[in-house]
């Protein structure tokens, strides 16, 4: 398959990222930033953890979400349709849910059970099938054309990149201007919601697993191409193709893509507990993990912003 | 045993407590405030959770360990001793170690592994033995006069109560004035710190699980006195008598005093982990018990402050 540019919209601008936050501001919770303290993961950086872990539905997912919904004007009876390894699914669920609207969701085979679970719990009709996103995203656009409903990409379109964009804002906001910000890349709305709002002065570093790692090949490419996907935080961060709007971001705000081992995301994950009694998920201590494996190596006293983007997780698998 | 009044010490001030944030500033985290959103627990309330479960040391206990120490002019060389059903034993543990000092801990045999396996992480010595805190106490006493070192009570000191009241300054500076704060009482020391700092206004709700009821007991009474202790959250909250200066204290405040059962607490436990993604211990989830059970019934829109103050437990159990 050829490289199509998603030319049909435009990448979102700060001014953008204002409105979504207006927009979503009753619907969100304001996550917490935490200062761990001195010498933590071993680093002399100067670290601000951003924890949207503790966001609705247990990941950034509904901030995307509900700005692509609240941007409409005319919403379908049918409701909303999505595809989703399991966070964005379960956003989508639950802004269906607080919104009074209906949602059908298509879930891969490999969606770990505490997301389906999350689905269910929300009231969305689920479809578990194919095995692995982009298949279950092609039964949802199949099924979209049938219903009418309004689909809510996981992450390439522009009012969910808008969306995703206000955690950089709020995160501005709370633990001021930063040098370099970590972020973990799946299908990339999280890192292109980030990369659309951040100043120029701020590196951002785009942190995927070994086994899951579109951004990186497309980087190296020069073009969005097919990756397989697996490892440990595949059912988060298992995007077979990196976005298209994610990639021109990338891409124009010169993103530093960095890769690390599901080892060092394991590690991640127990150092969240062990030192911060914080629960993440594999894709939520990605990030993380960057610093962790000296994938990316702050130097001291460097204002450096990590974000915890999940904790749709068995909290036993933590400790 | 006769009720006697500790008369050697008084009960600590605002300044006291001034005074302890400027000591411990650089050693204790300013952990976060969550706003979990509309009907929270079924509640109209405006709740805002104090986060202290991602306190070093997994709970509240390091603020007054901190303060005790560092209100010292000179420290023996024989470091700190302390007793503990394990939340106070890993705080002073942690002090010890991040002061460069030695730590005696005496924990009592229905401490949590959990907890056991931080105080050893931490470098401490730790003696187990006695079936309750009380016994563990009486141990550490005895030991404490061959060594001389410097006794860090789990909460009836002044630094010490000094100390937690800084969490109520924080939580103040974070969210503004409250019309109620709920806190779970073991001890007494949080509590304490609490009372100590809130203005008049601020009703104070203490939060005792139906088992373990030092508080309850001694307000019925009129004076301390000692009770059973049991229940889920005994191995935090099991003190067999309230602190003398918690009990001055309460009575002083006209601190409310209500009681839960170990099912509520289980419930408020399983809320935090669905709802918030936040791991707290049964002793840590107590204080939003109250909400949950309606052992407190905030009016709509009351601003309502519930404190989180600990996650030592296997996170396995809270889902």
């Amino acid at each position: 398959m050829a490289y199509e540019p998603n030319t049909s919209c435009s990448v979102p601008t700060r001014a953008d990222i204002d409105l979504a936050a207006e927009r979503i501001r009753d619907h969100v919770r304001v996550t917490p930033v935490l200062h761990p303290g001195r010498h933590f993961a071993g680093s002399k950086a100067n670290v601000v953890l951003k924890l949207e872990c503790l966001q609705h539905s247990g990941s950034f997912k509904p901030r995307g979400a509900f700005n692509r919904v609240l941007s409409q004007t005319q919403l379908p009876v049918s409701g909303l349709i999505a595809a989703s390894g399991g966070n964005h699914g379960a956003a989508v669920a639950y802004v269906a849910r607080e919104l009074g609207l209906r949602a059908e969701i298509f879930v891969p085979e490999i969606a770990a059970p505490a997301k389906i679970a999350r689905l269910r719990d929300y009231g969305a009709t689920l479809r578990v099938g194919g095995r692995n996103y982009a298949e279950a995203f092609a039964a949802s656009r199949e099924r979209q054309r049938e219903t009418g409903a309004l689909e809510i990409h996981a992450y390439d379109a522009p009012e969910v990149i808008a969306g995703q964009g206000t955690l950089a804002r709020e995160l501005e906001q709370q633990a001021g201007a930063l040098d370099t910000v970590l972020v973990a890349v799946g299908g990339g709305g999280l890192m292109a919601g980030i990369a659309a709002w951040q100043p120029a002065g701020t590196r951002i570093v785009a942190v995927e697993p070994q086994r899951s790692c579109a951004l990186h090949a497309a980087l190296q490419q020069g073009k969005p191409c097919d990756v397989e996907v697996g490892g440990i935080a595949a059912d988060s961060l298992g995007a077979q193709r990196i976005g298209s709007l994610a990639f021109t971001l990338a891409q124009s705000r010169q993103v530093h893509s960095v890769l690390v081992s599901d080892d060092a995301i394991l590690r991640a994950q127990r150092l969240l507990w062990t030192e911060l009694r914080v629960v993440a998920e594999p894709g939520g201590a990605t990030a993380l993990a960057a610093l962790l494996s000296g994938a990316y190596s702050p130097q001291p006293d460097e204002r450096l912003g990590i974000i915890v983007c999940g904790a749709n997780t068995d909290p036993g698998l933590v400790a």
